[in-house]
């Protein structure tokens, strides 16, 4: 049975400030648990429903019943299991100096954020670098988005304008009024910026990119520009297929 | 005031049955309704609060306090305006026969359907065909993530595979096993299929299919696929940039 203090850590895990004062995080679901078992991320405590106990051999599991689980999931329909995992300690110096590394500048909708590292998993990115206003990544919206790609990538929160500064790759950002990347030459190392849903990327860390880069458009002048994640997820193939890889 | 009656409407035009019944859809926020206004689309009654009628000069408005607006608002934080216009009737003669036309097998969340309308506005698709199986798009959801993009693109519900069986137009498809879009020649004026979120292209859609398609993964053979709306923009962009446009 699931105890009371259990579940009260459990649901206290909604909130960016329990995950950072416990360095704890939600996970649900059966497919996406099991992923993150096989990656770097270490088990805390797995509740799972009597019949699905054999979804998860050799690992110790805490029964709970349909009852408890929807009472503690951060879903409209609850999964199957329910696993809390520890949050990794990022060390600050394994950023790789090469390949592609995606930085994100205030990116706050949960959704976006998901979208973005399940793009860096399929393409290879193994680094993703957020401002410290972007949205927590293992905020449950984001880790549900992610479907698994999260135990793939590292994800580690900076100071953009000191990593930027420090920066020894050509450093290249989204802008409404860049040079259309049809037109431009891409590295293979590099790092690329995409800013905020709504006021894109902030004057402060625009000193720092060199190169301005934006997607032609083709339709109405009027029209609404592409979504941040749909928007890097034109960028980032672009350089993987002109950035020589 | 607002009627009982008028309230009774707006709220069953949550639902598709009381949408088509009454041929009627809603849109809130001042922003998107303004640009509606200057679509094809007809103004049906528009509801705005006082402070508010002046955004929109020479219309008819009908005053709506806070408490109503948010009784009948589809949002969780409802705006300061909300309106129904009447859903065009879509000839089914008016299907252009070149340019890039984009096809949506069973694609069903909300917020997919709404991106990819966005996708055809920034990138001048001005047809979208939809199995009928695909989500409605004057669903609430997807007309607030279309965030005016709606009123610019032609969006058609059809049987697939009439439509696929009478197309002169070269079909693509998007499917996992498909050749890589970097090594495949894209002609200007063709048929482009997505497929539903779990089950990609169903195998009627696919028989009428000639080139399959896919997007190279450079990540972990693990890696999630692709959302629909993110290839989606990745497939349309790599038309637009080498189809001779």
């Amino acid at each position: 049975m699931v105890a009371k203090s259990q579940i009260k850590l459990i649901t206290s895990l909604a909130q960016k400030k329990y995950r950072q004062q416990h360095g704890l995080f939600v996970v649900e679901g059966i497919k996406g648990i099991q992923e993150l078992l096989q990656s770097r991320f270490k088990l805390h405590s797995l509740y799972v429903l009597e019949e699905h106990k054999t979804d998860f051999p050799g690992q110790k599991t805490i029964e709970i019943d349909q009852k408890t689980l929807k009472k503690v999931s951060f879903l409209k329909s609850p999964q199957k299991a329910l696993a809390v995992f520890e949050i990794p300690e990022e060390s600050k110096a394994e950023l790789p100096g090469q390949g592609l590394q995606l930085v994100l500048d205030d990116v706050r909708d949960p959704g976006n954020l998901g979208t973005i590292i399940r793009l860096c998993d399929w393409f290879g990115i193994t680094h993703l670098i957020c401002s410290a206003q972007t949205v927590d990544c293992y905020n449950p919206k984001v880790v549900q988005a992610t479907m698994g790609s999260l135990g793939r990538v590292h994800i580690t929160y900076r100071d953009l304008t000191i990593f930027l500064a420090e920066q020894k790759l050509p450093v290249y950002g989204a802008f409404m009024d860049g040079t259309a990347i049809y037109k431009e030459k891409l590295p293979e190392n590099a790092v690329l910026v995409l800013g905020n849903e709504g006021n894109g990327i902030s004057t402060e860390v625009e000193k720092h990119v060199q190169h301005r880069i934006s997607i032609p458009q083709f339709g109405s002048p009027t029209a609404e520009s592409l979504n941040v994640a749909t928007a890097g997820a034109i960028l980032i193939n672009t350089f993987r297929e002109r950035g020589g890889v």
